[in-house]
């Protein structure tokens, strides 16, 4: 059986990482595209890279009839998704992949984005869509909000360890280096190949970053106490790819143990031998996550990296596991193609 | 029915790229990997992107049985090549990655590449892989020579045209401009990022780069006549990809419509509309082909672009299309992923 | 004696590197840095790796006292330019970056630049300011043109073989590799990390690139008959650096002696040893331009390569030499720095 | 007067680094180039930006007579420079940039770089070569050892907090992100381009890189204690920069103004304002150090960033900072030149 399949927000990366995923999935079906300000506009003329595909003309959401879709994606920015979201049928299975329904409390969604929520029905019933840790909760989930690609990525590396109880809970330093393609195909000063290309730098330091809404949520929800983590993410002259950096006060040995069996069945998340460390460049275009763990000279100091490709695993690819998972397919099925390298 | 494969050369980029599309073909399995100096090594300690397969161990040639193996690639470097297939079964169908059974003339061969050849029996035999073009060929072969990367650039772009006879065959100029993986992962030291990124600059000028014998061979063989083009290659900050930039003398219209003609039917060779001009990062990590044609300001003047990813079509992906072919298998079976943009 | 210097469009690259080179002439000092949308803010927000100088405060053109400057530098848009130098005191030195004052014949420019030029009376007066070939004019001069950064590179290879009969006139191609800083600090899509790096294409093919009015008014001057260049410029993944690949019909040897007596005592012109390519890799952040010739296998045939960096050699370097002449300095000072590598 | 100077190791990058820098030195000259494995080759052959330079031709040491050198660079590798120190003049003036003089501690020495040192006389004598905290020392030393790039960059950062007794000795985490050419010249798989560009890693991780011997032994020094720090490195994708991610516990107020004030009067040493964080790309090519301070959202962390280029003030612009002061030059000849960006 094939699902019908809608992408609202084709024109951006996730949209058309959305579109390569699923032209190899072979019981899904792209059915209809949207993309507000390039409707009309064929999808080659806005991504050349999927000219060989076959693919619906870009047209305006209100131009769909979601009575057709099985299942919508959305790719659409902050705040757009949830008043979109809001308007389409209630019936409709959806995942969504910006950021106004990762957090449960409208507050704290209000306090992190700076406006108020206008969808707090959808908000309710919404299911936050990191697969490895809400897998049950997605099957049966109407609607899926997929998680910020930095959220992503530190929790696969902090989850295990907060829920073991083998780090100190208010230690905890998050060093995240991420990829440009992350901050979307946004036109800004700072995303421009000649200011971005061989040189770095921090930013939103300090416990600005919105993601850590998600950290604070999560973390805590695990810890049955507030727990509070330093995130310093870094923007690094690459395109795909998040390095998060962990550092932690526990025994290295258990923290790896707790890490290792925590993943030992997921297909995805691969434990790499202790004292490796993981690099961006063995994940780039897949949905496979790496991490390693690494003991520091001082004692009680373990060094635990992830990596995994921020539109991948951290977005798009993640979207598509739970689709899968919410259309009772098989949760691999399109993602295990390795990565690109070089 | 699953084919029993084998690569040689599994330490080398075409090697890995081997491993990543077989990795997703249906009916075939990697039953051997050899790589000399690195043998009792796993593939994820040399290509730690590879991680997630269940890979045989790295060995040496001498330890595989040849007898359980339905196809072997051989991705060694050249003259070791020839060296290694003398001695294979002679019954074995092997897909050569080498430049050592591309040409037919043994004179040409030590002319281009220095020393005798040592495999003249198996030369005889050997089909030229430029599949498009050698179809029938290669479907009943049991030894295949893959193209140059840079030379299956150029003859996408040219061969039809000069078949036609739409173009001026003693004005032919293709300025080259390929990426670095292209040399393999060999140590040389204008191979290192630090050489390479933020600068680019021509090499093997003034025809001397080897892939000419293979342009010379073809483009004469077309013609009917002796046919030498212009070829000036330069090395470019990417990791993948060919854009071969071909000015000719002859009617841009003609030269158009002949190609669009020549290519209809191709699943991989894309004609981009008329004055459209292809890039490379519309093809990265793909089997694809991308060609733009344009008239230039002057008079029967045509600027022909073609765009490819040389370990994918320019090398492993033709290497797998050309063993579909070998095996009964259907042509496009495991080529078909979209490219990775961004 | 230290002359008053004023830049008027400090927020863009040209503005920043002239900035750069300036702060270390010994004998100018920059007086006003005039960027409307930036006024009022430092040049170390809107440049932080100028922070260690001691500059003025950003301000709108109109602030300035022209009375107090000895010379003007305009790096302001393609029509901006004209717009605010007609306005200008008419006994004020200044140097144009832009390509208003380039072309000689108002036509001319309309044709390229689809505007009426509103300047005439300064158009007239105007010299174009390839140093190396405008030198004593420019001396003195009061409005100097600033040409092309690809029109440099192409002029400098060919002017001299132009000039000395050495090839064909009907048969010259430049192909052309340029880096990103030359598209300036505007937010295109195009110009995106994301879009650009790992990836490469030709634009403005076809005899449609606005730096071809130069190349057509330069070289027919030279030749005393009307010359049409072929011209395909490609954008490279790399922020600096202009590489001209040319393909000429004529005695490689000849053409080599050419440029050799041409540039014997040039400066900042630098000819290789015959057979050897330039690279941009070699003259990054400086004001050399690297040439080299090389014979093609087929006779009669050479390729002529020049590198130099758009943002100086190109373009602010180029300003400067031009001002070290206006002002009665040395045309050297300030620009003698050595080539960032790596 | 210009002082005679000779490089030993400049066919390296920070060889060729001290040429860039001394090429614009008004009193200095250099008068011996020593490369043993390219002796008899000129400059331009191995780097050919610095091709418009009128230098020796490189030879080898043994043919140098360092009775006529004011002052010799020693850029050889590590242990090659203690055995050829040992050998030169005993009153000869030295800058040596490798890490045989950086360690006061032979036995230190010993188990970070894994071999007895065998020049112990210089290795007593030695100055280390941190010219903003050795000032005068290095002002009437013979022999000043250079620093580590990451050392010097990470002791800029947190020397003044550990003097001033404003944070917390034993928690303090130093996540270091550096560019490739750190690495040098040399022919390892994974400086190659093709492996490195476009991802990025950690590596040393867990307490064994080698640069953690000068932080221990300065740390301790100063804070009259022994102090050690977590220090992760990362190689990142670009050519040149050092950003060090320093995260402290202590008041974020008091911690920037220690470091306001310790580097009020330094040339070279630029703090940003209280919340901005630094880039690796305003500092490319300088001399420049820039530091910002943040407060996390956590009370009493800081996160304090340190950027730097590590072949200028990370390695040879420190080193000609270190010689103009041997020389009774002023300390910032040669050295004020802005950044070049982009």
């Amino acid at each position: 059986m094939t699902h019908k399949i809608a992408i609202l927000g084709a024109s951006g990366y996730t949209g058309a990482e959305l579109v390569r995923l699923i032209s190899e999935h072979p019981n899904m079906q792209i059915t209809a595209l949207a993309a507000e300000r390039k409707a009309g506009q064929s999808m080659a003329q806005v991504f050349p890279h999927l000219r060989h595909l076959d693919l619906p003309v870009l047209c305006k959401i209100s131009e769909i009839d979601f009575g057709q879709i099985d299942l919508c994606f959305c790719a659409l920015p902050h705040k757009t998704s949830q008043e979109v979201i809001r308007e389409l049928p209630k019936t409709l299975k959806i995942v969504d992949l910006s950021a106004d329904f990762r957090l449960r409390d409208p507050a704290e969604y209000e306090k992190w984005y700076g406006n108020p929520h206008v969808a707090l029905e959808q908000q309710a019933e919404a299911v936050y869509g990191l697969t490895e840790f809400y897998r049950e909760e997605i099957r049966t989930a109407r609607l899926v909000a997929g998680t910020g690609c930095n959220a992503a990525t530190g929790q696969y590396v902090l989850r295990p360890l907060i829920a073991a109880g083998v780090i100190d809970l208010d230690d905890i330093i998050l060093d995240l280096k991420c990829a440009v393609s992350g901050a979307g195909r946004s036109l800004k000063e700072n995303l421009l190949h000649a200011e971005l290309s061989e040189g770095y730098n921090a930013y939103a330091i300090g416990g600005t970053h919105r993601h850590l809404g998600e950290f604070d949520q999560e973390f805590s929800k695990i810890a049955g106490r507030p727990v509070q983590v330093q995130f310093t993410p870094h923007l690094i002259p690459a395109n795909r790819g998040i390095l998060a950096t962990t550092y932690v006060h526990g025994d290295p040995q258990s923290v790896y143990e707790t890490l290792c069996r925590a993943y030992e069945n997921e297909p995805f998340i691969k434990m790499l031998p202790f004292g490796e460390a993981p690099s961006t460049h063995h994940v780039r275009g897949s949905n496979f996550c790496h991490i390693g763990v690494t003991a520091d000279r001082i004692e009680r100091r373990a060094i635990v990296i992830g990596a995994l490709d921020n539109l991948t695993k951290g977005s798009s690819g993640q979207a598509l596991q739970n689709a899968n998972l919410m259309l009772g397919e098989n949760e691999t099925t399109g993602l295990m193609m390795a990565p690109l390298f070089p």
